[in-house]
């Protein structure tokens, strides 16, 4: 026997015969003997209609009203994951997140998890009832109804599978597991078995969709065994675990790609303290992430040359903004491309293996691509390249580091 | 200043534009200085939407969990309403059933108001805030959604209005107002100024759509002044109020009529105590609403032919309850007639005048229309007819009781 949580994503729960179908599966791990809390999301689409419904209501909304208005996706899909439960002889009951609760911070709109009381549902395990739970949702100390963010209900099923001690946590999305790269790219990609906290969180902030990043951090701190697997079909997915869990290594585990960056370059920066801070304080102020920074020292030693990128969707407005630093940070030139891709290989072994980044190098040079900056990590290297080169890209790293399937 | 509540149906907030229209009536009477409480149903459809989803996902199914899902239609307007409010300075906050809380029992799908904390509402009206309360929706003493059946929202409304003790309550819904009888068989129905309270659930009871028929005893009950009005225009309405503060009584202020209903007959009922139950009860037993009841003695005194109304749609399942109790019942012949409707002359001005049955009785004979069965109360005289004659009966009788407007 063990103790699980099953979490069902939009399009797992996307229409009355998918809830039916992610039913079933719940009734398997229940009849196998197995304590079970299912958390769900709001069946697909549902969460952007009610934001569009915000949206038009008004433009700029408080974010308390907002999150009243949203929470209610989760709570249709729990009411009928019970129905469709009890329909098949499944003892089961909904739980908003008000009703157990989940408490959490009041930040609206991307509220974070403080705690989950599950005194209730343990007990409950122990009548046989199976726990639906609404993702996304909570309660901040004020008694309103908090959101968590896209991707949310991901970090409701870890936070709930770290209060209640799980075994397990099991992902079901529309992917079956995590591949080493992007299938539709390298149709060679593979399916990894197993791949550890830290090389999944990389994967997440690198724009892998599989899994929301804060719900890895969360596993990560609470060593909560996710499981990534297919809603449609049986097989197993990929386990993320702790490294120790991991026998063999591989040096590189996954190369992917960020589109839709772009880069921009100050020349002739004056090379003094306060610049750093006064060219990305407001960047940071006006909500554009920058993402990699490259600083150069200018032949006269007094000036430096700056790049960094931006999110390719706020390249204009980042440039409105640093135009309005002008007169305090004077440069002498903006230049800005917006054709570019970070691609980035990660992996845990690097730290036990040297020359990772020269082998991405020569691949790339091999190919004749040209690497624009290059920021690391202790297991990520990332270079930025024209984005026409892609592909050619992804699939030379993914032969280079021996990832392609037999 | 006065304390007012304000309800909107669910054609009154049925799109954005029409939710944004209702803020600005609630802005209107915020500037005259009152303190104000909203009450809002789903958007028009959304109800349905939902209880489809439910019926969908199982056919069969715990009403805990439909509650869960229904009660969302009246959450996402709330939010919206206050964003609305907001967005032209009307500083609102949202409330659901169960953070005020309003406490019901546990009947789901039908459950009834025990009481509502207003303490904090009324504590925020001092500081100029609106409430916007979901209707139809509540909290049980189990910590579980409740929803109060349809057009559960009127009752939510006034009983805000009462534990509040609200000057009035104002219900904007399609109509303008309450009417003599239909417009659309007698154009020259006239809209009525005032109606006791008691006229008024006669009315609802008898299938006026106006009012919910427990809003209108809980409004009775707690003397809470109600206010029909139309949504779309700004006339006046009508006030439902006490019977004392109506100066000029009319005998009679409606005429109603009740279609799809049928007649059933059993011939030659032995006479003796106990019959009535053992039909009547198994008709109950099968939630078939009987309505209208006359028993006649037969020539020999020992037998009596029994008469009443079932609805419509109920007539075959009713058959079929009488023809398994003949055994024990030994009538000697059943009879239906689904080609009935239920005509009424209401008015609190019966007590006091004698002679209405006559004058309904001759207006009705003068046209040639004969008059099955008669059941009268206090206020209240109702005739079975033949439903082809319905218009005409109606517009004879309003002509009769001097209600055609000028």
């Amino acid at each position: 026997m063990a103790r699980i949580v099953m979490k069902f994503g939009g399009t797992s729960v996307g229409d009355i015969e998918r809830i039916k179908r992610a039913a079933a599966r719940v009734k398997t791990e229940v009849e196998a003997g197995n304590e079970v809390a299912v958390v769900v999301s709001a069946m697909s689409g549902e969460t952007n209609r009610l934001v569009d419904l915000t949206r038009n209501t008004a433009a700029m909304h408080d974010t308390r009203e907002y999150d009243v208005v949203v929470a209610t996706g989760e709570q249709v899909t729990i009411g009928l994951m019970s129905m469709a439960l009890q329909d098949i002889g499944v003892n089961a009951r909904s739980w908003m997140g008000w009703q157990l609760p989940v408490r959490t911070t009041d930040v609206h709109g991307s509220a974070r998890i403080l705690g989950i009381e599950t005194d209730e549902l343990i007990r409950r395990f122990g009548e046989g009832q199976v726990a639906v739970v609404a993702g996304f949702q909570g309660l901040a100390a004020n008694g309103r109804v908090t959101t968590l963010g896209r991707g949310g209900s991901d970090t409701s099923a870890v936070a709930l599978a770290a209060a209640l001690k799980a075994d397990r946590c099991n992902i079901y999305t529309d992917v079956d597991g995590v591949y080493t790269t992007d299938p539709r790219i390298v149709p060679r990609a593979r399916k990894l078995d197993r791949i550890t906290y830290e090389e999944m969180l990389e994967l997440a902030s690198l724009g892998a969709k599989v899994l929301q990043t804060r719900s890895v951090e969360l596993a990560m701190n609470h060593g909560v065994r996710v499981h990534v697997r297919s809603s449609f079909v049986e097989d197993e997915g990929t386990l993320v675990v702790d490294e120790e869990e991991i026998v063999e290594q591989q040096m590189v585990n996954g190369v992917t790609y960020a589109p839709n960056e772009a880069k921009v370059t100050l020349r002739n920066v004056p090379d003094r303290p306060g610049v750093s801070a006064g060219i990305f304080g407001p960047l940071a102020d006006a909500n554009i992430n920058v993402d990699m920074i490259v600083q150069n020292v200018s032949e006269d030693g007094s000036t430096t040359d700056l790049t960094f990128t931006v999110p390719r969707e706020n390249l204009d407005r980042a440039k409105k903004v640093l135009d309005s630093v002008r007169e305090t940070i004077a440069w002498s030139e903006m230049t800005a491309d917006p054709g570019v891709v970070k691609v980035s290989i990660v992996g845990v072994g690097m730290r036990s293996h040297v020359g990772v980044a020269k082998t991405m190098f020569q691949a790339l040079a091999e190919k004749g691509i040209n690497i624009q900056v290059i920021t690391t990590s202790e297991i990520k290297v990332s270079v930025l390249i024209a984005d026409e080169y892609t592909e050619l890209a992804v699939r030379a790293l993914h032969t280079a580091f021996g990832l392609d399937a037999d």
